[in-house]
């Protein structure tokens, strides 16, 4: 395994904030990556990871320059590492095309139809290279990693912790996508990710997981603006994922904030929150 | 004085933060400029303000998103104005053409050499113009203000707190170009907006103007990273601003921070340290 040197590297808190390239087996090309390493991991202490998943059209760099939680970060020794959304630059005509499709909208999932299946195997790329990268450069204590996400990432962080309990020991999500096979941005990137087969959408649905049995030990954490427009849309459907939790006993705190819309502003405002749900299981 | 209407509004820990755009006369054309309003100023109580002024380049926006001020600003309801850095879509010849003069770079200063004398009045838009209609517009405490920047802002922000310290009753800096008519982007900048008369320019000069006698009664807190390249490249000169104030009683406090550079994610290292600051006297 080669060691990780930053291409981009910054001093904040104590600790570093860098951005990582290398190229990935899963995505057939280079990606870049954000990590945030505090302090005490600097000094070479082990310390836990918490990975944040950003939104359409975000890449590595974006929450972890609006969601201000690096602060929060350092003053409780998380490794903070933020993938981009999407495998870049892959010469897929279309890719570039729409901003919920293709470039900044992997959707976190393993596309299964051609020509997609090539390169968007973000599924893989999250749950299994990166974290070997992560862990065989930086002092990572074992077996101590939460998710958290936004939006497309918020969908990212329920799919993944639901899927891999014992990867993922702790979630929490801002305005998720939460029932992807039921919106349109879920069903436009799924029927041209994983094809015709809506079966197989239900795998990276974190309402049907729910309803499929994977249940996750720990309660999941979700924050949401009742002005967000997406809400409004039907994008998100939180009140569903809500429904498959009662019904399968999920351990679930989903908060409604009057007057908050889908930004980072919004974001921000509950970031503390997050961070102690995390700290609960991750320390 | 007609009401301001943002043209964005988000909530924002229980306050709002916003983009208003309003025409000044000074600037003879429309700008723009971003307010935090904290919860408690948005019930109606008067609030002190704290004046962000940003570096090359940014717009109002960048101070706001990216220097983690408003968790601070609403846990000690500071209200919190950030102006443009520069007059924007003038049509004057060259305006768009460098980094570090025109759009982006106004450098808070009243132009006196033509063309620019007919927009870039930045100097009295920041000292009168903005500051009466925010006054005017939301509940302000009373001679209640701070200023703080970053880099062309952190000169800004000396310059106007030295030269009208009744207005500003608390300064500080984030890597401040502390001596621009010792600097090539002062030179540039000074040469172009006041023109040959090089006396005139020691008036918007924070080191020049300690040696003519503009004495702050507070102290003047200045952060600064040894690894900013434009620190090494003498574009910021902090001892000289460091020499000036020890020769004529200016209190100071410098400080120099190992291995942080020019960026936000030093900026951020430091916010609580700034804000505890200004804290002290305006509330």
């Amino acid at each position: 395994m080669a060691a990780l040197f930053p291409s981009i590297l910054h001093k904040c808190y104590g600790g570093t904030v860098g951005v990582y390239k290398r190229r990935s087996s899963f995505l057939k090309g280079e990606t870049a990556f954000a990590v945030f390493l505090p302090e005490r991991a600097i000094k070479g202490s082990a310390c836990p990871q918490l990975y944040v998943l950003a939104g359409l059209t975000c890449t590595e760099e974006t929450f972890l320059t609006k969601s201000t939680i690096l602060s929060y970060a350092a003053e409780h020794d998380l490794i903070l590492v933020a993938p981009d959304t999407s495998p870049r630059h892959t010469g897929l005509p279309g890719e570039d095309e729409a901003y919920d499709f293709g470039s900044g909208a992997g959707f976190y999932l393993d596309a299964t139809a051609s020509p997609w299946s090539s390169h968007y195997q973000m599924g893989s790329y999250i749950s299994k290279e990166l974290p070997a990268w992560i862990e065989s450069s930086f002092p990572v204590k074992s077996n101590c990693k939460g998710i958290m996400g936004h939006s497309m990432g918020g969908h990212g962080a329920l799919v993944h912790g639901l899927r891999n309990p014992d990867q993922w020991k702790s979630i929490s999500a801002f305005a998720p996508i939460c029932h992807p096979t039921q919106c349109l941005w879920g069903i436009k990137a799924f029927k041209g990710y994983l094809g015709e087969d809506t079966l197989s959408w239900e795998e990276y649905d974190a309402t049907c997981l729910l309803l499929k049995g994977h249940i996750h030990p720990q309660s999941i954490l979700i924050d949401q603006g009742r002005e967000d427009n997406f809400l409004q849309q039907g994008q998100l459907r939180p009140l569903d994922f809500q429904a498959a939790a009662r019904k399968v006993g999920q351990q679930l705190n989903l908060r409604f904030h009057e007057g908050y819309d889908h930004s980072y502003w919004f974001i921000q405002s509950f970031m503390k929150d997050h961070i102690t749900h995390h700290l609960r299981f991750l320390w």
